[in-house]
């Protein structure tokens, strides 16, 4: 990801509205983006932020070479001064986002840029595009997470994975969402994702027989020995051979951590077994790992059904958020500045009343309750209200306005933070284990009402009374 | 692409193994691995292959440079034997696989990769992951294509894609597969899919009204104005403000082709509404591009109601395959070489009856109907069979014997070519527009019971009599 110039990865109508905003004299023109979502895959209660790391990285980056230039000026569409201007572009602006492993919810801004309308417009597809691959996996893992009530999940997806991308920068979102590790090394080696991985069935299949290749693995491997039991049976021959080869070769160096993986099969039935024959041959410390196209619904079951699983391997269905595999991140104008400076809120219209947008350049605080520590709300303000923490303060339910609630005894934390000052990078991304843990903390301080699968209560998401009122004008001047 | 080294996009039980074979004198043992599927995506009656040009850059570029090295050494699992063996790690082994864009069906060999098996193993992560992602847009991308009948379809998914490359690379799939083009800029400059855009709501915001974006668009690209007309109110607004434009600027100057872009609201009636509206004011060459989570089920919805949409953008159901974002290729042992060069047919068991795999090194056929010219079956052989077409051919299903087919005034065409010879590139990869144009013609030989959507026809992928008996006498020999 670092040594591709990906600059020309927008849609070619960024290029032509640039174009467009330049030849208008539009392109000193400030304009306000938002990104926001507006529903939460799986019908799930909330997401989590990811993807922020790699819009620094693509930010910094961004600069048209020789080569894009000379296949811009092929299409035979573009001024020259326009393609001057290109081979100079930088971004100036400012960004502002809520912080990798933040739980994020619908309608509010993720991230903001503030910048000359034509290089807000550039950049509008890398930032999406991260955004929403990173937020969907960072949120289908946390869901598998989970389910797995402190059993560790593995991410084990690379083969089944949308592209190198999907597989490598996945891997890193799946462990930001709380997977304990990836099989894919090149995400270790980048971004210090942990690896692991033990064997496929052709390790064992190019052994005379299932035990030699059991006892070979166990002493290259002794500290590492996953051993895979299901090429030819589980119960009569995996797991005996698998129980003889860490007898032989593990006790006698006094090892007693070691593994065996279920691929196939009943989950359930075969871990009960496998379980009840480790323990009788004196291994209670041998772990069972199953991987079999499971995902969250999957591991519940299996916990409910009282399997004897210590690790879930997870693959296509994280990977690919295989039941909702696409995260609806929008990035739309919110304002603009006039010839003075000032600040002209902006509303897009639709006959969907859910995708008609909140205006202005705004401030996201989140609500804590001081006694519980749990998270009661989000406020979505106008960029130069505070809220007062020493006072009461009533919020409402934009859509429903008479459905009010008054805080008292709460702390009031504003959620964006600075990335970018005048196209100057102000924020040292974390390293990716405190990401991780972040996202851990903060998802502990959402109700379990919000977090449950099926029905999450939705978590409040309101507007300030001015910004509210902003909202209600443009609508009525916008009106048909 | 072609900068960052992806030798790392392994599982880590690749270079577990791997070490083990190296290890174990395995190293120079030759196997014999099969890429398969087992069933199609959205219960199709087909897939297309895809994804064979970026195995071939990955399997060219391979080489693990001292910061991999560094890395492995810092796992403490590794000998220093194999970090060394690794740093002149090349490929030397034989490849053979389907060219791109041909039709593909379930339990075939679709790549076969002959090399010593530290080698064959080394490279199935990356393998897996191209021939996977590639393949599952191809295969959504065709069906699309099909049910517009004739209409375009534009790829315009770059923003939710997974990742980078799932916007790049599946771009590139989709037009395999038949779109006529992209909204991806980098994937045209790097592959020549040719790439189109028009504008965004935020276009039409930054002007003070509608008209005014409108005309200053027709003025800026007047030979590719397509109209966003949905910012406001489709009908009452955008439709007569496009008119105005369109007049005003366009028709002076002889220009005839341009269009409008529906984004949202019922597109059914509002694109017979536009349509009238149009042509009532005299453009009748005005097309009309439709875009809102379409699909090829939605796609066939409105054709059938009578849409007078021209052509249609796809997004997010496209470039991840949304409804079923997983193509499940695998890579299994098919044999090994003995130490007198035999090869020694494998197979994997499973209680699972539809994962037992196909032994042995073999060949695939396609058989053609003379007269017709349509595809009839495909036939799995072992690698020294040939079909002699002047002779009446028998054929019969694997899983149920007895129901048979003879063929007379057939052609046996061979689909796995070769690609690699003792790790040299022997095959030239067509350009982008020779595979989609074959592509489309390699479809255009299925009959129509295999192409419909529902339920369709079961095409016939048989084996030989040869290779059935050797797989039968396998399964007998590994009964336990």
């Amino acid at each position: 990801m670092n040594k591709i110039n990906l600059s020309m990865l927008c849609d070619f109508y960024e290029l032509t509205m640039a174009g467009g905003y330049l030849k208008n004299g539009f392109h000193q023109k400030t304009a306000y983006f938002d990104v926001f979502f507006r529903s939460v895959p799986d019908k799930g209660g909330f997401a989590i932020a990811a993807g922020l790391a790699q819009v620094i990285d693509y930010i910094q980056q961004l600069r048209f070479d020789p080569e894009n230039i000379a296949y811009l000026r092929g299409k035979k569409l573009f001024s020259e001064e326009f393609l001057e201007y290109l081979t100079t572009f930088r971004f100036t602006g400012d960004i502002y986002a809520v912080p990798e492993g933040t739980p994020i919810f619908p309608n509010e801004p993720i991230l903001t840029v503030i910048a000359p309308v034509i290089e807000a417009q550039m950049i509008e597809t890398a930032i999406l595009l991260s955004l929403n691959h990173q937020s969907l996996i960072a949120t289908k893992a946390n869901r598998i997470v989970r389910a797995a009530q402190g059993r560790a999940v593995l991410e084990f997806g690379s083969r089944r994975a949308q592209g190198a991308d999907g597989a490598i920068i996945g891997a890193r979102a799946a462990y930001i969402g709380g997977c304990a590790g990836t099989s894919c090394s090149l995400t270790d080696e980048l971004f210090g994702v942990p690896a692991s991985g033990t064997m496929a069935h052709s390790w064992v299949q190019m052994f005379d027989s299932e035990y030699e290749a059991f006892r070979t693995y166990c002493e290259l491997y002794p500290h590492t020995s996953t051993l895979l039991v299901d090429t030819y049976n589980t119960l009569k021959s995996g797991v005996p051979n698998a129980i003889k080869a860490f007898k032989e070769v593990l006790l006698p160096q006094a090892v007693t951590s070691c593994a065996v993986r279920l691929d196939s099969g009943d989950i359930s039935y075969l871990s009960k077994e496998v379980r009840k024959m480790l323990d009788e041959a004196g291994l209670p410390d041998c772990k069972i790992v199953a991987s079999n196209s499971l995902d969250e619904y999957l591991i519940r079951d299996l916990i409910i059904q009282g399997a004897q699983v210590d690790v879930f391997g997870v693959g296509e269905r994280l990977i690919t958020a295989k039941s909702d595999p696409v995260f609806g991140g929008v990035y739309k104008l919110a304002a603009v500045a006039d010839a003075q400076g000032h600040i002209v809120p902006k509303i897009k219209m639709s006959e969907n009343v859910s995708k008609i947008t909140n205006p202005h350049f705004k401030k996201l605080y989140r609500l804590f309750d001081n006694d519980s520590g749990k998270a009661l709300a989000d406020e979505v303000c106008v960029y130069d209200e505070t809220i007062d923490e020493t006072q009461p303060h009533t919020i409402f339910d934009p859509n429903a306005t008479w459905k009010t609630k008054t805080l008292t005894n709460f702390t009031a934390k504003v959620l964006q933070v600075p990335i970018f000052k005048n196209g100057m990078l102000v924020y040292t991304p974390p390293p990716i284990d405190h990401i991780k843990a972040y996202c851990a903390e903060q998802v502990g301080l959402l109700w379990d009402e919000v977090k449950r699968f099926e029905n999450p209560h939705t978590y409040y998401v309101d507007l300030s009374p001015k910004l509210w009122d902003i909202k209600q004008q443009l609508l009525k001047n916008n009106r048909l």
